[in-house]
């Protein structure tokens, strides 16, 4: 029987300049964190690498104090044949004693170790972690090379607007094709400017994204649409509040434009009160949960599932935060793409050095698990947690 | 202007040998503060005192590492006048940063220190908070007497079956009139006759409440409903999931009991979405939001006022917790009551011996803010934190 020897978690800084419509990062941090097991290769233990995606902050107290213990005090963890982990056992092992609703922190907590759970699963099996997930999930369907885009736009001081222009192009000098830009910190005509001088630069509106931070009111939502309409862009992301499903209702039935959400939705149960009442078409919409806030790629495999059961393929959903995890489950499980943040919350966001990056996509190695040791940078912190 | 010089918390353990449907309480803990002020009386600082209620585990590392530096350093936290601080204030500093959504734990740290400053406010007004509530957000009017009930009718080995006439025996014998207990742990029929048991001890079915900790799916939930029914008890709690609200209304619209839910809602706009869309009826059915879980009192007046533009009174609340601080907001804001653990989560749980517990109510005494000093169990472990 495979066992788990040890987890270690510590909290590390991804503090960045930049702010959204509504929060700055200048104090963000995440809980990186290593599962050994008792499996050695090449005579050394095998080890599972997580983190806890991006904007919600390090989670030690949880993970100390509950999904740690929980999880090293677990008899049965382990799969079938008793030669790998099985995350969903774990996953049960580490909610018992927790109360139903209030999902969100745990929901992280737990997501980081579920991450590193794929990591060591797909390292014990010796392969990418895409090619376990479509073997075991999506028929055997698999696509290495994964549809990225970069997420940016920030604001600037008026005395250094041009640096949009070249956040952007650097953007496309990297080999991306579709960006992001916020919006929703400036008056809607300012915005509109914004949005323009970024068209004249990535060329059609279907390359562009825009993201107001779930800041606006539902009228306001409208009058943004409205506006935006005309440029036929890629979609616009959290118009308004989270969990307010009927001022969202709202903006959809009133505009064209493709909505995206999701990204602040910590489990099936909130994703499904969106999917219920929020009025998105499964057409033209996107999801963007993150597997990593939210209770982990074994949460999100039952949100998928909940999701084709009311009409959503999950060619419609694109995770939020831009971790390598994101990339494994595009791959493997058939999304639409994944986030990227070019320069920011790093190291977290890099891709290694031998994934190319090409007409807006990136391509996955053979390295097994999620690679993280092929990122020179991220394996130097998350190695040493 | 009133300042806080220290903010001290530990992680206190109130674990208790109970179980429901959904968990058992053998590892739970709580996490106990103390705010500290550079205003004397009688030579001492004057002190507040929070715990985050229960059921949702201490939050140490939120608190540590986001809430209590961000108040710490906030340099605009006091009321117009500079005398007292203002809990508003507090709280827009303690949610500097946050993204939205994702509500719980951090709702469960803000919480503890929301209850630890509206003690403060009060006792910097030298009078019992439920006073302050009155006059602030009440137009005066108050009631000291505040109903109550004891929640409890826990499940026992079978050969100890007669311990639950004896739990509840206790209870009326302190001078309770209401009781609650446990279902859903047992098959209906095994739990027909807990009821049953129970009510000859209680005499009728108002005085009797059901609680089902979101164990059941619809169909299991409307048939315990139907076989309920001619009980005429207090009311259903939790029956279903309790972000389900789909399967709420089902319920709803399939039986006549009156509901009660929402200890697992922890923010105003989760309360919203069970207002909108659970099909639950403002004239007969309980809502159970707990301040102290949900982001404290200063959210608890934002879900108020909300509920009242809904049709709800504040006279159909009756917060989860069993803590004095629900107390005070009965007393204050002319809640149904409040709830109360006789026995268990001790000390946290007790009211102070000058507490006179009568005929199904308790009366606050004179005791400047929440009055926490005047439980000597409870101020032993707060004034160490």
């Amino acid at each position: 029987m495979v066992s788990i020897t040890d987890i270690r978690e510590q909290t590390v800084s991804i503090a960045s300049p930049i702010r959204n419509a509504v929060i700055d990062f200048s104090k963000m941090t995440i809980s990186a964190l290593v599962i050994e097991t008792d499996l050695k290769r090449g005579g050394k233990s095998i080890k599972g690498y997580g983190f806890t995606s991006n904007g919600r902050y390090g989670q030690s107290g949880i993970l100390r104090e509950r999904m740690i213990p929980r999880l090293l005090s677990a008899h049965d963890i382990a799969s079938e044949d008793g030669r790998n982990l099985d995350p969903f056992k774990c996953w049960q092992a580490m909610m018992a004693n927790e109360k139903p609703g209030g999902h969100g922190e745990r929901s992280v907590a737990l997501g980081a170790i579920d991450m590193a759970l794929w990591d060591l699963v797909a390292k014990i099996e010796d392969r990418p972690l895409y090619q376990v997930l479509s073997d075991r999930y999506a028929e055997g369907r698999s696509n290495p090379s994964v549809r990225v885009y970069a997420a940016g736009g920030y604001y600037y001081p008026d005395s250094a607007s041009h640096l949009l222009e070249t956040e952007m192009r650097g953007y496309l000098d990297m080999g991306f094709r579709e960006v992001k830009m916020k919006i929703g910190g400036a008056s809607l005509d300012e915005d509109r400017v914004r949005i323009e001088r970024v068209l004249n630069i990535v060329g059609d509106g279907n390359r562009l994204a825009v993201d107001a931070n779930a800041r606006f009111d539902a009228q306001t939502a409208i009058d943004y649409a409205e506006a935006m309409t005309e440029y036929g862009l890629r979609w616009y992301e959290e118009p308004v509040g989270v969990l307010d499903f009927e001022a969202l209702k709202e903006v959809r039935q009133a505009s064209t434009m493709p909505i995206a959400t999701g990204e602040n939705l910590f489990s099936c149960e909130d994703s499904l009160n969106l999917i219920r009442y929020g009025g998105l078409d499964a057409r033209v919409d996107f999801l963007q949960m993150d597997p990593a806030l939210s209770y982990g790629l074994v949460e999100y495999l039952r949100t998928l599932e909940m999701l084709s059961a009311h009409g959503w393929s999950a060619g419609r959903c694109v995770p939020h935060g831009g971790h390598q995890f994101g990339l494994h489950l595009a791959a493997g499980l058939g999304l639409f793409g994944n986030e990227a943040y070019p320069g920011v919350f790093e190291p977290f966001g890099c891709f290694a050095p031998e994934m190319q990056l090409e007409n807006g996509r990136v391509r996955l190695t053979d390295a097994p698990g999620i690679g993280y040791e092929a990122v020179p940078e991220i394996h130097a912190v998350l190695k040493g947690a």
